[in-house]
């Protein structure tokens, strides 16, 4: 049991947690952060947090957790804003997609011994943002990777481990680097891509036609661009050489298959065509 | 009212669309060819068609609607069994996802001024193929794009957008050149990128790991990639040169976002983002 949770950025991330921890009774009171009052507002209003407070300092004030669920890039700033003003035997914990440059920010605030945070990161998440889109069962059988340090308290890893596991997920651990490669493969890319694609789209000329006679597939594959732009700057910023080889890589991939193309090898287009069919039929049955 | 319609293919396309004119009772008797006897009993045995031929001559005999729903590559081969063997007055159509190359096979094999043959493609389809997968309410609401040539008769096409629209479709006509143009925009370059990320991904070296840490927007994203890889094959061989730009052009756009994010330069990666998540949340609303 929880006794008071403060969310700093109570958004899709962050009020879905809320949610499924009072939904499960497993917190007594918890008060959101963030910078706009407006939307920690529609947060007490939507029965998400109890209370709020927009000078984050006050906010962790007597929190025994503390999860920061901001983008990548104001984590930092989250963490030094905090520091000072937590409860003793207070643990820290965040959600960004990108564990490296959290990592980093939070040994340069909290000093490299700091035993009470822990990296982690829920692998859920729609291409939707903000409190509204927030709901309960977002984490339900879904994975959390929390990548602790060897400073890092036993004790702190269970609390954190215990409260997503009562919003219904499967926690795991990984080291910090690994988490990096695997999340730019199976996210950071896909997300690029995505992105690239529609502004590629968009800039051709007769771009409205040609979003007209999209069909449902086009939908499903572009479906991640419409995540929120903020958090996806700050992602490619924080994982940036992992994303660039990723990018890279597939870079490569494509002109070869361009070069299949050219040369009309209908057998090597059939390979990686069966290949990738396989392997993503075997991924959706898991 | 069309007398009888013979599909050629009867897949996920050619299933739904016989399934369809059959609920909306708009044709009396369905023959059904193909290569394999087995999927042609399945299709008898769902209802789908009332009887079968392997023999494609044989197939279009009497029939005064003849679709050929065959992968790309496999056009040319049908069009030049049938040519002999249509009855007089009979119609022939198409669903191939290109247009130049099966206009191209039909010239050589029907000649130059053959006025029955209407090029067409119906915008729709799921990942799935084969005629278990096939549904009557495929095409409700869906575009399907006529091509037709200056020779074609108005008559011939009168009678295939009559059939579409029986099964619930808009039908639209579009110049051949620009139907390909578009498609390989919003369909085509989309399916190369889904495959080639997911075989990609699927060459690293802890795969299997990788897949289980895909989250819902992987699922969505990669969906496309579990398309039929023989189809696909035809496609890109079929319209390779527009094709081939497209994965050029987005070669480049992808290589722009990579200096972006090697210069760190955030203001233009959120203006990448910004106006995708733009242009995509558009198109969705409409």
């Amino acid at each position: 049991m929880i006794k008071r949770l403060c969310i700093i950025g109570v958004g899709l991330i962050g009020g879905s947690l809320a949610r499924a921890l009072r939904a499960a009774g497993q917190v007594r009171e918890i008060v959101g952060a963030g910078r706009s009052a407006e939307n920690l507002q529609q947060a007490v209003a939507l029965g998400v947090i109890d209370r709020y407070e927009t000078d984050f300092a006050r906010a962790v004030e007597g929190a025994d957790m503390v999860l920061a669920a901001v983008p990548l890039g104001a984590m930092e700033g989250v963490f030094a804003a905090i520091a000072d003003h937590l409860a003793d035997g207070a643990v820290v914990t965040d959600a960004g997609s990108a564990k490296g440059s959290v990592i980093a920010s939070a040994q340069r605030v909290f000093g490299a011994a700091a035993d009470f945070f822990v990296p982690g990161h829920p692998i859920a998440g729609t291409e939707r943002s903000g409190v509204t889109a927030s709901f309960a069962e977002l984490y339900q059988g879904r994975r959390v990777i929390l990548t602790p340090l060897p400073e890092t308290a036993a004790t702190a890893i269970a609390r954190v481990r215990a409260m997503w596991e009562a919003a219904g997920a499967r926690v795991v651990e990984m080291e910090p680097v690994h988490h990096d490669e695997v999340l730019a493969a199976t996210s950071h890319l896909p997300h690029v891509l995505a992105f690239t694609l529609v502004e590629s789209l968009a800039r051709l000329q007769d771009k409205r036609e040609i979003f007209e006679y999209a069909a449902g597939g086009f939908r499903d594959f572009t479906r991640i661009a419409s995540s929120d732009p903020v958090m996806w700057r700050d992602i490619c910023l924080a994982n940036s050489t992992v994303i660039q080889a990723m990018i890279e890589r597939f870079i490569g991939d494509l002109q070869a298959l361009d070069r299949a193309v050219e040369a009309r090898d209908g057998e090597r287009l059939l390979q990686i065509f069966g290949d990738a069919k396989a392997a993503r039929d075997r991924f959706v049955e898991k």
